[in-house]
């Protein structure tokens, strides 16, 4: 069986992307199963009922989020009906949502776990401990397991790779916007990648407009910043893996935008 | 002419890739010119003047610093001698060292600049009013202006590239140890890469043992991080550009390790 | 001589305690100047003109800001015309306003700094060499110079006092609201203080509702802070000093609230 | 009954000062119980067991730790049999030590909880759910419950303040090593103070020298931060409360120092 994960969706330009090239995606890589990053599908912050119903009707299965779940109130109003949505799992108890979901496909059962870092981030459970308690659970009815750790650090993002290499199928980071290239099968068959990269304005600073961020910069004033106009980018990730052992085979990075053409 | 660029050499283990690899990447890929980040070289922590020469003598021209600079106490005993050698800039004045350095190669002049980002790092001067002023005088000297951006988030490195698109020949981030997969020529003839990635320990984090970093993570008590053992990797990222307008033409990211045999 | 300074007020119940108690406490303790601290003056979040000139109107003479200085940003359309109000000095180059004033008082001058200490803050420039810089100018007009120094940690303020000791008349924090008991004067005669403390709501987190503040830590969900409502309190203090030195000679903490009614 | 809280011991000075003070101290005011907070007694860096059996010689009856909990490894090899020891209760599963002890005293007993913010720390689990979970066994036991909330920020410390307002008999705050002047009986009956202060060096930064601390805010360079010499201050508090309810009556600051002799 195959994943395709699909990384942080910005915007209107990321979402018109997924609009625009799942469907070529799926034709080409022929994924089982599609999860996409939402955690700035609103205007850059957050995610909306709307927004989360056109990911699955654009063809994803699941949605994750990450530090930015909350950031748009109409979050509140729809988590606990969102059956394929995910908000990070190490959070205090009574937070809305769930940590993780298990969807049936045919007769295998995926599981999707959202996770937050916490160096450079605001104050979480561990993340390490929080999934340990997870998989007690969800061991017991897959071993096809997706992790998406959102995390600033390279550190944090790579420890989780080795702390769950051999547990579950593939921990694939999220939230610097920026696909790194070191996509591997850890030794006890966990595919790994510490960023996905970012769906959404390619000629921003992490999707947002570059003048609002450079200003900031330049001045240390406070900036509005709003979601970059012009070409977009899509970023993501497919993984092979064993259907009975829910082991990595393969992983593969997608880029497309206009240097890399989805041909 | 062509320039090669390696990221952060951790260690014994990163030493020795440069040392058995350096000759083999210049016979293939023939750059004019090869920078190497040594701000880890000395078991993970600063660099010595024995360890400044080794890498002179395998062949690189210029070696540049990051946050850690300083960790090992040699560097304040060589440093102001050291000609080949570049800190970060953007630090107070009377820091020893300097900040860039301009070789003459053939009837050209090539400059390094070394800077450090500020988000989620220690205080440090703006790196671009820094990097302003330096260029008032670089320019004048020559247009083939390379920048190794040692900072922590991809905002702080992504705003730089745009902030000095046209103004330098490349952009390259150090300090994730991350290679990421970003490279592109900027609108303005800038090369651009977020990250170049790490030489050293391919199977550690960071290129440090795991099993320290990961008992740090899990427990939050105290640990002394040791170089990791075992394989390694090298990373890098080789830029052409035009001679005499210091312009980027092309930028092609390099890995070396088992699964990226050089060939 | 003697100098008045209240430290941060916050939102409507700090402002009303000063237009309460200034009048009270200029009557019994009779000093030749005072100083606010209006950072959070306007909702707790930066600062008006209209509320700018209650503070003259009321008996201030000069206002000093914070982190919080641009948060309204009403402060854009008036801060370089407001001739007694200081924002801190070491921000980039072109920033709105000015870092220090000097106010002529009968054949005397006094000087007004603030600074922003970096630990655990956003980027700035260093408030140490950008205070030795202003002294430069300052110290060729008056030997009466006040520095309220806005930073986050005990560490920085104390190295700030030590480092002005015997350049400086006082050097009292601010930021933190909550007044310190550590009010000294230095060996070479600078009157020094951690924090002032903070003029408004005396039942809240910092000034603000503390429902609010408490679901923020509890959940880690995003919270609207606002200013919390009751009673409210006004912090300040008192420094005598030699009207031809500058020397501190004595400094003296201010309560004003239930507990310690103004008699 | 009556509970004396002395603060941050940091390094020799400040254990001679505990030494040469608490005697005359409990003379003075007759505490029922005293509690050192020991996190810095050895070197300014953790805690020996020398050091700790020396505190309770010196007459007190708890030691509470924090952040440098760990920093001398000696606390690994006594922790777990100091009875009278108590580390931040907010930490993983599986730390040494405990977060609570309780102690009888004539036929009562006291409770002693050790808090760690988060604020600009380290990551650590939620103290605000780690003190909820420890109190329902504590509160079975007894209603004199003494909280050692150590933490960075004020709005951390007055956030637990107002948590457990009416549920413990104190929340006195640590770490910043600088007393603050905000004592208060909060109205459900809990005594508050956001920092006890520091007991040691009285013309260092934090009690630590101002050389190399100033030398590292100067030039950002790394620097061995030694405990300052001459003369000390001692820093607490002394609560009374009612026996039976727990309920606090009385906050006093105590601050021992040149300026401010014991009589
Ligand atoms: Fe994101
Ligand atoms: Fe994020
Ligand atoms: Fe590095
Ligand atoms: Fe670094
Ligand atoms: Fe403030
Ligand atoms: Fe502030
Ligand atoms: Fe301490
Ligand atoms: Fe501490």
């Amino acid at each position: 069986m195959r994943i395709l994960f699909i990384g942080d969706v910005v915007g209107a330009p990321g979402r018109q992307m997924v609009h625009t090239y799942l469907k070529s995606l799926k034709q080409k890589f022929r994924p089982t199963f599609t999860v996409i990053n939402g955690e700035n599908a609103a205007h850059g912050r957050g995610i909306t009922e709307k927004i989360y119903k056109e990911f699955l009707d654009d063809g994803a299965q699941m949605v994750t989020l990450g530090n930015h779940a909350w950031d748009n109130r109409d979050i509140f109003s729809f988590i606990d009906e969102a059956k394929w949505l995910v908000r990070p799992a190490n959070l205090p108890e009574g937070t809305p949502g769930v940590g993780y979901r298990i969807m049936k496909v045919n007769e295998y059962k995926i599981a999707v776990i959202n996770l937050l870092g916490r160096t450079f981030m605001n104050p979480a459970d561990c993340p390490f401990h929080a999934v340990d308690q997870l998989l007690v659970h969800i061991q017991k009815e897959t071993p096809i397991i997706f992790v998406d750790m959102h995390a600033e650090t390279t550190s944090e993002k790579q420890a989780m790779g080795w702390y769950l290499d051999g547990r579950v199928t593939a921990v694939v980071g999220t939230h610097t916007h920026v696909q790194t290239a070191d996509e591997r099968i850890l030794p006890e068959g966990t595919a790994y990648l510490t960023d996905v990269g970012m769906t959404g304005p390619r000629d921003g600073i992490l999707g947002m407009d570059k003048k609002a961020v450079l200003h900031k910069f330049l001045t240390t004033l406070p900036a509005r910043f709003e979601v970059a106009e012009g070409r977009a980018q899509l970023n993501g990730v497919v993984i092979d893996f064993d259907d009975k052992t829910g082991k990595a085979k393969k992983v593969m990075r997608i880029q497309v935008d206009d240097d890399h053409p989805l041909l």
